[in-house]
């Protein structure tokens, strides 16, 4: 078996990458927002799967009204450790924001147990109990977007983004369509797909858009 | 816009949607292994992509052997953070086993630059050198296939199971050629899809196997 390799440099790996998902998005003859390529694209580049293209849904000025969120301080709050592991935390850093993950708290366990929820859901209310501007980052469970909707409408929480990407089979659809019924800017993955690389790599593109030291 | 709910207890979520898997891939007429379906479905429930059922290979006895690994104290070494926080380290740390990462030490970011090649590639390196029995579970870089098919020909590594489950565009499916024409036993997800969490839940669905206190 004969497996030939391209020669490409470490640090031209991402590049190169990126040149590929525009030729063949181009090939497509998907028309994609220019303000939101950074975004689709790097979701293409994380999971190889063209059909975010599609899928990934964006209320207006989401772009521009989450870097003034992060400008302004904002946190970032993920539904999982594995997304608080993968967003690069340089940025928000320079903000004074940081990234946060209450799924595997001993007080969160504790409530959700007591109470018969998810720990997903009570980690929401204590992300709204810190009383700062949050970012929230859902890409694995539909409850914690449920509970946002519910307490955007009790007036608990307002978010300056939801990222909201959980994958799965239960009411992973609905809670999507749910908080896009809000005025809440969102960024949605439509329909069963997701997961928390892609609830960081959202993140991550919008972060690398406001890092001048980053080539591309 | 009226959005309904199904009414489904949190412990009994995961249940429910590995019901739905079964009852699709039934319906799709796919074919799958009796002993290694909860792999494939549990990568279809972190991923809510079909395809996979197709993509993902398997080396002959390759569950079989990777339990025995495990109860005989291998270790699991990842190429991402997002991979190891995604490890449920329950019963590997029950059989003496644990999970590492090397991939942002600062010995390897250091060697790496020097020589001209990727972290993850001097990360497997790293983990070589440990001496130990080794379950690779690599969801991210293809360069880390590629070094660890190079020290596998030089004697350099013997790995008790290579998860190679990169996804990308830069010798992604290559990378997982050159595994699958060793004689080490493998999973590997054909083509350029994969992922962090595809390489983490199925390390987690061979540990749940393994795990006689789950009750699925």
């Amino acid at each position: 078996m004969k497996i030939e390799l391209e020669n490409v440099r470490p640090m031209d790996i991402e590049k190169r990458s990126f040149e590929i998902i525009t030729q063949e998005l181009k090939e497509s003859g998907k028309e994609i927002d220019e303000k939101l390529a950074p975004i689709i694209k790097r979701v293409i580049h994380t999971t190889a799967d063209f059909e975010f293209a599609d899928l990934l849904a964006f209320s207006d000025d989401v772009v521009e009204k989450t870097m003034e969120a992060i400008k302004n301080g904002a946190i970032i709050v993920t539904d999982t450790k594995m997304a608080m592991a993968g967003i690069n935390k340089k940025v928000i850093h320079k903000y004074g924001g940081d990234v946060y993950c209450f799924i595997s708290d001993d007080d969160v366990a504790k409530e959700a147990k007591e109470r018969g929820v998810t720990r997903a859901s009570v980690s929401m209310e204590k992300a709204a109990k810190m009383g700062k501007d949050v970012i929230f980052a859902i890409g694995n469970a539909p409850t914690a977007l449920v509970r946002l909707y519910e307490m955007i409408n009790e007036g608990k929480v307002d978010p300056k983004l939801i990222i909201g990407v959980p994958v799965g089979f239960v009411n992973v659809v609905q809670s999507k369509e749910l908080i896009m019924d809000t005025n809440v800017p969102y960024i949605i993955a439509k329909g069963r797909k997701g997961g928390s690389t892609i609830a960081a790599c959202i993140c991550n593109a919008i972060l690398y858009m406001m890092d001048e030291t980053r080539g591309m």
